[in-house]
């Protein structure tokens, strides 16, 4: 069986990469980052989402980004916005997918495994730069310059099954394999029992995509918050 | 006074790699990586070649690379050959470059630095592949593209004023610009008290630049160990 190593963060996306990847007939091995980051209630949201896909295995990179910071989810003095904004806004991390990529790729060559899965998305998105389809094949290119299992092996291959999807098309998708979206947490901005905010940027996208696809939005959110 | 970032190890090369880029007229912001090698008395190494060459800060970043695993360096039950062998060896630690370069890239963006200093020689060097030329431009390429520095800045450029000199020539710059060598840990092996055991890759590399270059070798190594 072919493995795949698989980019969980516990939201909506990534839960649908991972059942994508299943369908493919991929031997799932799940990655997830304790970063520092504000909405650290997706990581629980990622090992449910791994469990019920039934992952061969989990793993939770702890990492320090606070320390590097520049983003409002790592920095707890810059606010989550609560209107979209023009260009790249403030919660974009600064090298996030490039850092969890990376540890990533290193897992894939231990493993023996030649594909990577992340549910990067370029069209219901943030902006964020390392999401769009240049900067993948950029990616991919990189990766098999720098790993053994680039030079000496079969090579790495990063898929990306979302990176043209609305996220109606994405919900779709998730929902013809039977992804379970309430265990899911988007939100940027949770309060202490994972309850969504309805108002950041990553609320928006996913609530226009629940209406868009016309399936009940199962999201938890706090009392008041739309 | 434009801003750098330089991976430092603690090694001869990025030792090296700091005084070159000081020369350059950098302010420079030293950048190490505590990833659970065996050899982690380098760290102590960083922190002195940093403070001697008067950094304007030293970012230690903690991660786990045991967990992911697949080296000599980051899993103990791998030894540590003492003779030189074919292909790339088993002290290549996965993609490890990749993810000291992508977190250098996060805080280079955050500091607004437009260049990044790493220490890669690909003349005498191990054989691993984020090592080469090729490696880097297509490292710089994805940067370019990953990030807001890329996108809406004046970009990222990786220099690595190394990666075409002998180890010879790599210390003849160094002893110009007044490197402090006795300071530097190159062993992938080292004792408790950080002595360098004289066999592995990395001390025969130095210890043959150092003969080489006509240079006395102040590496501290153990008892019996040449």
């Amino acid at each position: 069986m072919k493995k795949a190593v698989v980019l969980v963060s516990g939201g909506l996306d990534s839960a649908t990469t991972l059942a994508l990847a299943k369908e493919q007939g991929y031997a799932c091995y799940a990655i997830s980052f304790d970063y520092g980051q504000r909405h650290r209630c997706e990581l629980e949201a990622a090992r449910q989402v791994a469990e019920m896909a039934g992952v061969v295995e989990h793993k939770l990179i702890r990492m320090d980004l606070n320390s590097i910071g520049g983003s409002a989810l790592t920095d707890s003095s810059i606010d989550v916005p609560q209107q979209p904004a023009e260009g790249i806004p403030v919660t974009y991390v600064p090298a996030r997918n490039t850092v969890f990529l990376s540890f990533a790729l290193g897992w894939a060559e231990v493993l023996g495994a030649e594909v990577i899965f992340i549910g990067v998305n370029a069209v219901d998105y943030s902006g964020y730069p390392d999401c769009r389809p240049a900067y993948i094949t950029a990616y991919e290119k990189m990766a098999n310059l720098a790993t053994r299992a680039g030079v000496e092996g079969s090579g790495i291959h990063i898929q990306t099954p979302l990176i043209h999807l609305s996220k109606a098309e994405i919900i779709q998708q998730g929902m013809r394999l039977g992804v379970d979206y309430a265990s899911t947490v988007s939100c940027y901005n949770p309060d202490a029992e994972g309850l969504a905010c309805g108002r950041c940027d990553a609320c928006r996208l996913r609530a226009a995509g629940f209406e868009a696809a016309g399936v009940p939005d199962p999201t938890r959110y706090q009392a008041g918050a739309r």
